[in-house]
C-alpha cells in the first residue's frame, strides 16, 4: 500500500510499504477513503515533539471501509464503514470506564512508533487498528465522511474544550485561535448556549469563518484582543477562556482575558516549560485552568446526536482536498497557511 | 385612564379609571406602551381559577416608561424605559436570595385582586408597581420592546421549563404544546444545545412557527405523537418533557413520551384535582418531575445577554397587534385562536 | 434445597424444592450465607402488589458463596463470595449504560414469579443468577456479609434517595419514616454531609437508631412533625424530603414539610392511584419530584468504598438474625413489628 | 488602645495606638475579644510576601462587639456580638454578586497597609471596619467564639478548598499539609462525605488532629506519601488534592497524588514565579487545577449550619491562647512551631 510516511525533521514522503494484517485477535485492517492532517501531525513534523521514528505513517485522523477483522471481534465486519478517534482504548479500564478513553492503560496513539513500538497512522491506504470493537464506532446514516472525520478529533477536541470551559447560555466566551479546533470550539460554544463568543486570530479567512460559526471576530494585527474584547462585552472579563494554541502567548493572552473566578480551558499542546503565568496571578484571579487530550472515543458517541443536528458548515473547516500521493504538499501548504488553507483533508 | 377591565366569566371591557398614584415610598408609576395577553389571563377570564374580584385591571404583562417614583426607590427616575416580571418581588427575603423571585414572601401578581386586596394589572395605560426598585429593569440598548415584553413572561417562563428539564446537547427533547409558551420553550431547548426538539401541537401555524424555531413539528391531529417520536428519533422515549399545556391529557401525553430515568418539567397551570398518572408509573419510570411557577425578575437579569444575542424571531409568536381599546376583541381573537392567533399584545 | 416460599396471602413455607441449575451460559448459582427480608417483601406477602404466583421463592437480598457458572460468565468463579442487587442487569442495553440498572431492558426481580415465568429469590440455600457476570459483586477484603446484605439493598436505596433529594453540606432534611431504608436514607443524608436531619417516625427503638445515626428524632405520636421541624430548625420549611414508606399520609406529610423550590424523593413502592396532592399544590411550592426503583448494580460499584469507610453501625438496623426454617416467624415478627424488630436476616 | 504592629522584617510589637474612629457612615467600630494569628501573617512578618508598611495592625481574623456604627449601618448596633471575614466586601458589585466576595471591587484585607493607604489589622483591641453591613455577621446562639473565628477565616478556606477540589462520597482524597488550613480542609472533606483522606505531614502532633478529624495520617518523614497512598488506597492516583502549603515541593507533591482526570484545589499562597509543574505534564494528566481566596463572607453565611451541626472538635488547632500583650511571643511559637503548635488565638 501507499502512505505518508515521516522522513525526519520537516520531511514527509509517499512510499510503498506492506500492507498491514491482523496480529492480534482484537484487530481490524480498515481500507481508508479519507485521512487527514491535524495540527498536532506538525508537532511530530517540526519535531517540536522528539522521539518519532522515521519510517513511521503519519496521522491520526481517518474514515474508512472494514477489509477484515479478528477473531475477537465484536460488533463489526468487512464491508461496516467506520470512523476512528485518534487512540486506541479498551473500553474497560478504569479511565477508560469513567469516560476518559484518552487515557486508556493499553491505549495508543495512531501515528506514533518509537524504539520499534508502536502504532502505524491513517494518512494511508489501509490502517491495522488493534482494540478495533471498542476503538472503531460505526458511520450511522446521515452521517458524512467529513463530519465522520471531524467528529474523530478536532470537532470533539473542541467540544471537550468548551465544555471544560462552561460554555453556555448567558456565559461570555473567548476563543484565543481560530485553527480547526478553535474554530469547533467556537461551533462547540455556540452550540452549547453561549450567544458571545469572542474568537481571536489574525487570519482573514479564519476569522470569516470564526463569523459563520457564530462568533465575534477580533483580528489581533489590528487592535488589542483585551480592550476589544472588553469594548465589544461592556464587561472587564470574559467567564471561559478556550486556549487551542499551545504557545506561550496564546496562554498568556488567555489568562489577561479571564475575570477573577473564570474558568482557562486549554487543549493546546505545551512545549514550554513553564506556565505563561505565575501561581499568584492565578491566585489572584481564582481560576480554574483545565487542560488535557479529548477522550475522543467517548465524545464520538455522545456528540453523535449533536453533529447529525447541527446546521452550521463544520465541514467548511477542510479548505483542502488532496490526493494522498500529494501528502508533502498537503504538509506544506497547511503548515505555512498557504492559499487560505485552514485544514487538509487527504483522498487514499 | 383607560384599562381593560374583568367584568364577570368571559367578559372584560375597557373602562375610564382614575389614574394610579404614588402609595408606598417604593412604588412607581409606569406609562405603559407595551401590554400582552397571557394563556393564564384565560384561566381568569373563563373562571377556571376563581376568585377575581371585577373591576380589576387585568394583565401581568408590560413595558414603558416611568412617569413617578417615590422617595424609596433607587436606581430608577422618570424617563427610564422598564419591563416588568409578572410578580413583584423584593430581592430580599429568603426565596429572593435564593433565586426563586417568584415566591417572594411580599410579592404580589400583576392583575390580581380579590376581597379588595391585590394588584391592578398592566392592560392599562398607567399601573402602580410596588417594590419598584427590585421588580423593574430598565430596557438597555439593543433590545425592542416585543423582547422585552416577551422576556418579562412567556420567555422567561419557556427557559425556565427548558432548564427544569435539562435540555443540553445530546439530549432529546419533546414540548408538548406549542402556544407562546411552548414555542419559547422550544427556542430555549435550541438555545441550551438541543439539536433535536419535537415539538406537539395541532395548528399548523404554530407547528410552523416551532419548526422556525428549530424544533421537529408533529401534528397530532395525524399521527400518535409517541409513535411518530419514537419512528422520528429511533429511541423508545425522549430524555426530557417539558408541558406547557395545563390539561390532563397534554400531561398523560408527557408522562408517556418519556424515557425511564427522564424528566418532565411543567409550567402549565394545572385545575385538576389529580395527576394524570399515579405514583407507581412515575416509580416504574423513574421517573423527576418538576413545576412551578418561573421566577421571571430572576431570569430577566440571566436572560438579558441570552435574548440579545439570540437570532431567532422570537416576536413572531406576536401575530395581533391591537389597540387598547380593543381589549376585548383581543381576548376573543386569542381565546378562539381565530384568525392564525398565537400571542396578542395592546398598544395603550 | 430448602427454601422459603410464597403459599399465598400472608402465608409463606419452608419447602424442599430440587436444587437450581445452569440453564443459560451466563448463569451462576449461589450458595447462600446470608439473605434478608425487604420491606418491599410485605407488599407481595400481603398480596398488594398482586400476581405472585404461588411457590415462588421469596427475597431479593443474598450474600454467598459461588458453586457453579455458565461457559459465558466472566470475572468469576467457584468459590468466589459474592452479593447481588435485588434485580438482574446486562451491563449494556440503553438503561445499562446511563447508570439505571434497576431499569435493565432484559433484567428480572428476584423472587417474582408470574405466569410460569420470572425468577425465584433468594430466601434458600441457592439461587441461579441470570447474566451473573453483571449481576453480581465480589465481597471485598473488609466488606462483611451484612454490610455487604445491605449495600445490595437497603443502603444503596437509601443513599439513592438521599442524593435524589439533594442531601449535603447546609441541607435540611427531613426523612418520612425510619424502617430499613429510612435509616439509611439517614446516615447517607449524613455521609453526603447535611448536619441537620429529622426523621420522623412513632416507634422509639427506630427514632433512637435514626438518632444514633446523625438525625434528630421526631416522634408523630407525641407532636406534629411539621410544627416540630419548623421549631426544631427555625425554618418555614425544608429543603429535601426523603419519602420512603409508599402511603398517603406519608407523601402527604412529605409535601407538607418542604420549602417552595425544595426536592421530594419518594421511594416507597405506593399503590394508591392518586398521588396525596395536587398538581397545583406542586406548582404553587416550586416542586422537584423525583422517583423510582434503585439502581442498586450501579450503586454497590460506587459505595463500596463509602461503605468501607463508614463509621456509622449500619448493620444494627438487623434486628433479628433466624434460620431459614424460622422464615414464616421472621415474616411474622417482621410484619407486626414485634419484639423491637426492624429488619430480619435469615441463615441458610 | 494597645495592638500588635508590625515593625519590620520578623519583627512585630505591642504599641498604643489612638483608638480607631467612624470615618464613613458605613463603618464600624469593633471591641475585639478574640483574634487569630493566621499563616499567611508569616508572609508578612518574613515579608515573603513585600510592602507592608510598618506601623500597620497585623491580623485579618476577629470577633468582637459592636461598640459605634455610621448612620449608614443596617442590621447592626452597639453591643452586637460579630465575627469577620478577613476582606471586607460590598455586598453589590459584579463579583459580590455572583458570591465571590473575597474579590469585592471595593473590599480590602484586613491588616494590610502601603503607601498610606489600607486598612489595619484585628491584632488589637479595637478595630474599624468599613461595609460593615456587608462583612461582619451577627454570632448567633450556640456559636462559640473561637468557631466564629475559625469560621471567618481557616474553616471557610478548608472547606472552600475541598469544594473546589470535589471532595464527596467515594472520591479519594489528598491533603497536603496539616497546618490550621489543611487540617480544616480534613475537616471539609469529612463532612462534604469522603471517607477516604490521605493527611501529609511529618509533625506528629498535627497527623495525631488530622487523624481526630477523619484522615488517614500519612508521616512524609517515615515514607514516601506517593507510595504509602498507593498502597494504603489500592489505587494508582487519588481523585481530589488540596494544597495548601504554597511551596514548590508542596506543588510538586500534590502533582504527582493526582489520578489521570482528577483535581488539584490550592489555597496555599505561592510566592514562586514559575508552577511545580510543566503544562505539559497538566495535559498529560488532564488535570484541573484551581485555586484562589476563599470568599469569606460568602462562605461564613452558607457554612454557619455546617459548623453549628458539626461533631468534630474542630476549636483544637488552637493550641496556645495568649494575651495580646503577649503577641510577638506569640508570632514566634507560631512560626517555629514551637512547643506543638498549631493555631495561636489573641485575647485582648
Amino acid at each position: 500500500m501507499k502512505a505518508v510516511v515521516f522522513a525526519g525533521r520537516e520531511r514527509v514522503t509517499v512510499e510503498s510499504l506492506p500492507d498491514p494484517a491482523i496480529q492480534e485477535s482484537g484487530d481490524a485492517v480498515v481500507r481508508l477513503s479519507l485521512t487527514g492532517i491535524c495540527g498536532s501531525d506538525l508537532h511530530a513534523y517540526h519535531e517540536r515533539e522528539k522521539g518519532l521514528e522515521p519510517g513511521t505513517v503519519m496521522g491520526h485522523e481517518g474514515v474508512g471501509e472494514i477489509v477484515e477483522v479478528g477473531d475477537g471481534v465484536h460488533g463489526l465486519r468487512p464491508g461496516d464503514r467506520v470512523f476512528s478517534p485518534f487512540t486506541t482504548s479498551c473500553g474497560a479500564c478504569p479511565p477508560c470506564a469513567s469516560g476518559l478513553t484518552a487515557r486508556c492503560e493499553r491505549g495508543e496513539l495512531f501515528g506514533w512508533r518509537s524504539g520499534g513500538a508502536g502504532l502505524h497512522g491513517m494518512q494511508a491506504e489501509l490502517v491495522r487498528v488493534p482494540m478495533a470493537s471498542t476503538t472503531l464506532m460505526k458511520i450511522p446514516d446521515g452521517l458524512g465522511d467529513e463530519e465522520a472525520l471531524l467528529l474523530g478529533d478536532v470537532f470533539s477536541t473542541g467540544f471537550f474544550c468548551a465544555e471544560m470551559a462552561g460554555a453556555g447560555p448567558g456565559r461570555l466566551c473567548a476563543v484565543v485561535g481560530c485553527g480547526p479546533v478553535g474554530l469547533m470550539a467556537v461551533a462547540a460554544s455556540r452550540l452549547l448556549g453561549s450567544e458571545r463568543i469572542f474568537a481571536i486570530d489574525s487570519i482573514p479567512e479564519r476569522l470569516a469563518l470564526a463569523e459563520t460559526f457564530g462568533a465575534i471576530p477580533v483580528d489581533r494585527a489590528s487592535a488589542d484582543p483585551v480592550e476589544a474584547i472588553a469594548d465589544g462585552s461592556g464587561s472587564p472579563g470574559v467567564d471561559a477562556v478556550m486556549e487551542v494554541v499551545g504557545s506561550q502567548p496564546a496562554m498568556r493572552l488567555a489568562l489577561e482575558l479571564i475575570r477573577p473566578g473564570g474558568v482557562l480551558a486549554s487543549v493546546g499542546v505545551h512545549t514550554s516549560e513553564h506556565f505563561a503565568f505565575s501561581p499568584a496571578e492565578a491566585y489572584d484571579r481564582n481560576l480554574t485552568f483545565r487542560t488535557g487530550r479529548c477522550p475522543a472515543r467517548h465524545y464520538m458517541e455522545r456528540l453523535l446526536p449533536v453533529i447529525l443536528g447541527c446546521e452550521l458548515p463544520l465541514a467548511s473547516v477542510i479548505t483542502h482536498r488532496l490526493a494522498l500521493d500529494d501528502g508533502p504538499e498537503g504538509y506544506r501548504t497547511f503548515d505555512r497557511k498557504l492559499d487560505g488553507c485552514i485544514k487538509v483533508a487527504l483522498l487514499p
